[in-house]
């Protein structure tokens, strides 16, 4: 079974577009981790369990892992969501992208050390840099079109000569007609640019779309939906980081972290169901 | 003392533009490292011991260790570049790209767990994702502009409809007139692309290039030379990997690998005298 496919199941069986973001920083951790020794793996399972059931994929940002030596400490908590939440989708936010032969080293890091579904990877190298992402056909490759942060459009909406469309419309064009015809590929689209978000949902049908930039940076669930959701209600992976995994500093943190995934599930859901009504009332 | 200070006492006590890149790949080890438990370490301390004092940079491409779980090993490669082979520049190629509070870990991780006097990062995300390296003032950042990969020009050579300049020209020129006014920064630019480095060196005067594509992937050195080089004859960091570490697999990979070095050395050596002699025989 395909990322795709994984994806398509666990949205069904979940009833959420919730991501939860692992972004473990030691210096905002809870009280109770405080000195702990295995703090980043028990962080990062403790919110896995407790939010497992009321989301479609988990999202470990490798930085995080990485400017703290704990590189094995990703490897555990990632065989800990396929072990005990196999059906959430797990992507690896890695934003790798290099010349052929290096990004194949990168393909291996992200799909067989941990064991992915998907990576996220930089286009700024061109389609040969992402070939070996794409050939490994049983997993997602979820391409950086138009990202969250607020210098995004500094390369991202420069219009190019042969097109007049921003250079986020080419990437998305060609994730759509090019590289979804022989990869399972998806695309990463900021919740904080909803013309953006729409304009990138017209261009790739049903492809579907990793979200960032609802909660801490700002984005709105509702315009999220509206932008962006598929006609059948799926195609987004709303991701949240810090609104989620840091919503208690106390002894709570894990059931608060739960109850921040499950309002953010709702206010999607109830999104889809507005505009699914607003579909209905505009009918003729 | 900054990155571009080091590197100027690194091109002036080695009178070497050569950049050795560490892309240890077990599956081309040399038969004396078969089996060998700590072959990925090994490999690298025994080439960087044997090319020290021919060279001016070592570049481990992180890549290579990551998808072994080497980065202890690659932990150690960096402490014995700078323990033995102080005055060689250190460049951690890992074309970091990521938002603001991501980017910071990417930093610590270059800077602090590695060490790296300078790191490889990527432009697609805009100006606010790579203040957390330019932050770091006695570290050098250096800009994805070019490079070096049959595909780079895919969207590296589009052009904008505000300037009419092909994007690389855009980060150049940001590189140069912002940039480099409040960071140490240099610019990957492909051997590959000679006229593409040649645009690159008169747009950001003498800001430090590192040009990887000499050797395996088939840049020549003395149109490096021509086209990247500084009046001052330096200017350039030329990387060289497979040809130099995999320039025998015998037990001779050492020696064999200082001779590549020394090899390409010498051809930008000689390079650089006969554009200074035919810049003196243009004269009236």
């Amino acid at each position: 079974m395909g990322f795709s496919q994984r994806l398509r199941e666990a949205w069904r069986t979940s009833a959420s577009l919730v991501c939860v973001g692992l972004d473990p920083d030691p210096a905002r951790f809870p009280t109770p981790l405080h000195g702990h020794a295995n703090a980043i793996e028990t962080f990062c399972r403790d919110i896995v369990d407790a939010t497992g059931d009321v989301v479609c994929a988990f999202k470990p940002q490798i930085a995080y892992f990485a400017a703290h030596g704990a590189e094995a400490a990703l490897e555990r908590v990632c065989e800990h969501i396929r072990r005990e939440h196999p059906r959430v989708v797990l992507i690896l936010d890695a934003k790798r992208g290099d010349i052929g032969d290096t990004a194949e080293m990168y393909a291996r890091e992200a799909f067989d050390r941990y064991g992915a579904d998907a990576v996220t990877v930089n286009p700024w190298l061109g389609t040969d840099s992402l070939e070996p992402f794409f050939a490994r056909r049983d997993r997602g490759t979820i391409v950086l079109c138009r990202t969250s942060n607020s210098g995004s459009g500094e390369l991202q909406s420069l219009r190019t000569t042969d097109t007049s469309e921003p250079l986020f419309e080419t990437i998305a064009r060609r994730a759509a007609n090019e590289w979804s015809l022989r990869a399972d590929v998806g695309l990463v689209v900021g919740a904080t640019q909803p013309a953006e978000l729409r304009r990138v949902r017209e261009i790739v049908g049903d492809l579907p779309l990793l979200v960032p930039g609802v909660g801490a940076q700002g984005g709105d669930p509702a315009s999220v939906i509206a932008n962006g959701a598929t006609a059948d209600g799926t195609g987004l992976m709303v991701n949240s980081s810090r609104a989620i995994i840091y919503a208690s500093a106390g002894d709570d943190y894990a059931t608060a972290a739960r109850a921040a995934a499950v309002t953010l599930r709702d206010s999607l859901s109830d999104a889809l169901r507005e505009t699914a009504n607003g579909r209905v009332s505009r009918r003729p």
